[in-house]
């Protein structure tokens, strides 16, 4: 029997970064389950951060998954989850999308969580989906880093400026932290270990639940 | 290295459930990947069906996880997901509620769900329940199958009356399916196939995401 | 001085409904007021019914926008505000939805307020924007007619029936009603007439807040 | 054709206020539409500052309706929307209140708002109507300027202090803002450009939403 | 010491309710306790059944407040809660009203309770009310009696009408009831008796409030 | 007649607690009404702090509650409200809980509130049970003492704390303050003469509903 496959595309052109989720997802390496794949979106912007490239995404998203007979599931694996509803619709195949799984899985972990954002002006997008989620209850606050996507990535500052925004929600009263960015896993078990609460990265989130979709599909 | 242990209590000692939990996730075997072991609780009441059973297993359950050593994630396997919260305050590992992660994993396939019961007189205490995890905005409606859990688990005719409320569901609006039981699993892919939405087990859900969180741990 | 231009774009590509629209918005022709003026999105779908037409208008509408140096307002004539955000994020100039107009202007009129939908299909992605935008507190229901858009514009039976299920709104508790179509404009005086309720067309609506927003701007 | 009249009433006692809705609403003015006018009540206080002010204008409100024969809508010109109810209970035509519709109108044109009152005292009764209104879950603040309506009204120093206080409002995340009182219109231009968002003068938004009705009507 | 008085005002002008009232709250006499005083608002309306009744009776309400130096609280005996508010505002001493402290008190007794009105003509004033109080979460549904006060206060059949409704809100999922109307105290207990679970009198909840406010005050 | 019992269960073992109980609820004593008798659970813990304290005595009241024949009404005098679904569970008489009556009771006094806690670590628990409860709307905010139990049964600092921390809550817009503990009503008239706003004792609002519940059953 081969095995079942999950798609994870990265929706911006940016390889590193789709690099990077191949590192974040190593965890879930393992032969004799599902194979977790990493791809870039060609089409993709560089980067996603404003509402255009979020658009500009989703129609490729779903040639993308109508044209893949090899994958069990999908997953977008950008905090926005562009594209989310139009490749549900077409195709019976489980999509997640990564914020959506993120914010989930913090629920599953404590009473309340807190959402660290790359910089605020993608706060009202995030806020507005939250919204539409109708996942607000338990959300104290989302704030940002206000890094460039460029820093975070590389610097050595960047995990401090998380540990100190992070200290900021847990004193907002969240007891569980999401990393509203698909490229900040690596610092996700140091930061944890220095706020002392469960630290989410959402690409790992929906893959765990890609593969609980895939072993009992 | 040794594997990690994702340990499944079932809070009733009916250990005709617990082998049946055995089944459900037989799917998630995997000698490379955590170890998945279900467990009865000793002290629990033959099922839990009143809110003194969901008390009554609280305690146990709590003294359970602190003299576990050897645990890297618990999952109480229950649809009132009784002592979550005291587990959670005696030690740092991930703990989760079948209730809330097949909630949880329900809001991450469709945009509404609805929620399959055994008996009518656990509604409101999952409503209430609900209503405490924050997560009603997407619910449509929760119905029973007004069976008792022997009849359930043996019967022939248990699959038909889930279609049959399932349909229901659907009708309300529900676009996926929660089975508010752990003892609902063998049912799982052809309701699923009848009704053509997201069946969740709630037991697979949590199982899936204690896979995630020890896998990034 | 020039009259200020309020511009109506139809995003799909069916050139009898934007001239439905301008019948039914003749009656904000006033030539000393701001000229509304109607045009179809060439790159449009011949109807908007799916979530991937809802899409496919988002960036041509953007570019639309931006390419537009003469309107004072824009309203994106489409029950689905297709490419609301991301044309807000293109102009500083007013951008109006005419869902989010219609049901807005339904709030300023009764305290509770039900939608006609054309087809049920629809239903679930009107619900979720309902909760994208927080308005469901005073939200009844939202019934669908069940005819294809054709039969709408058509038909004989049509305004029956919309009495019909607007009069199933009613009970539900709805007092108003808010047309969630672009293309019924034709029928809201006999239908209010009918139902003895308020009915909203929703791109009046849009226009008589872009009329406000222009004229005071 | 007779011109329709949209009759604005100011219910307070204050003529002055009277006149400043009428330069408010100038920018309305067109001979080919319907008539605005406006017009003080005779029975108000000097101004609606307190609980008991709200309620004494709300039976004389409801007379000058019922007692006016010629004119098509009514908008009721205090931010306390007092007697709206009663007032729709007296007459099928339209009457708007301009708290509801200053929000409503901001709710069209961003995805977060905030309020400026006069003073703090208002605030709670503003909070329990907007709670009444169900339109909360976009609401971000609201923040008192703590002048008198006579400094407000007259003073050099209000538009400053109105900045500073919408600055804070831009702080709390809001990104539309509704002047809270029916007398800060003039201020509303200087406003928006200082702060870079939509700044909405709620009787110029009922306005508008009263020409639509009046139009389709 | 002299015994500290309850005020209950009936603010309609029929003395046969008000010694209803006295009936109702006979439970409560206690020669050692506070003085449950009940009396007739002189200027009310024969009946309180519209909005317009509500306002007529808000400000002689705060003067009757206000002008009584010997109450040492007061209760508003009208399911609309009529110029509660105003009267607040008027003095520092506690005031209830009965609707808010029936749902209140009912929240006290179960999870979920349901309303039973005279006429469906107020349930959207009560509707209004709930989201104004933010009390919506557990409220079921309101359902009407349909009969006139007058049949209501009188008939043979208005208890088999009021366990029919009262059945009907208990198959929607209420678990307590509340009687939406100052005059039906008569039948809470026989209601109760048949329904099987906590029926609650506005006014008698409201008195027990209101004697708590004056022991601790 | 034999007088009605209303029975206050202190669910911690301190018998100094169940004192400070009889003299908080001193006010109520009346020979001619119910009977109000404080007692202390003897299986419970020194104090109950922890959600292990909470769980610990669910059963034990049930147990009480159970095997009482004498008493009309229950009241679970600790402020995370333990045992409380199970107790009524098991008896057909009204069982309250302090927290809902101190919240419920607060809610008929004006239109906002908070809640001083004893410390934070309890703060978490108290929102999720407000979530369960379904009464947020009109929280303002929980802050904490940060005083140990007897610090505050005990020291002179206590009230000038709780003065400080209702400060902190009327800026936060409270206008009303539950003391979110059963231990600390005698500071609660010099509370509420210090902060010019109703101060409610949970468990003087419990004796008050059950006194209500007692007298019309």
């Amino acid at each position: 029997m081969t095995r079942k496959r999950i798609l994870v595309v990265n929706p911006n052109s940016n390889e590193a970064v789709t690099q990077g989720l191949r590192d974040a997802l190593e965890c879930f390496h393992n032969p004799l389950g599902p194979e977790v794949v990493c791809r870039t979106l060609a089409e993709g912007p560089f980067g996603v951060e404003t509402q255009e490239h979020v658009e500009s995404v989703a129609l490729p998203l779903r040639r993308l998954v109508e044209g893949d007979n090899d994958s069990a599931a999908f997953i977008i694996a950008c905090y926005s989850d562009p594209g989310l509803h139009v490749c549900r619709e077409g195709t019976s195949r489980p999509v997640f999308g990564i914020a959506e799984c993120g914010v989930l899985t913090a629920l599953a972990r404590a009473d309340t969580f807190g959402v660290i954002a790359i910089k605020s002006r993608s706060i009202p997008r995030h806020y507005r989906y939250m919204r539409q989620m109708g996942l607000t209850d338990r959300l104290v606050s989302e704030r940002a880093l206000e890094m460039s996507v460029a820093e975070t990535a590389s610097g050595e500052g960047t995990l401090a400026r998380m540990i100190e925004i992070g200290g900021l929600l847990k004193v907002d009263g969240a007891r569980a932290i999401v990393m509203g960015c698909a490229g900040m896993a690596r610092h996700r078990k140091p930061l944890e270990d220095a706020l002392g609460v469960p630290v989410i990265d959402p690409t790992q989130a929906a893959v765990a639940m890609a593969i609980g979709a895939v072993a009992t599909g």
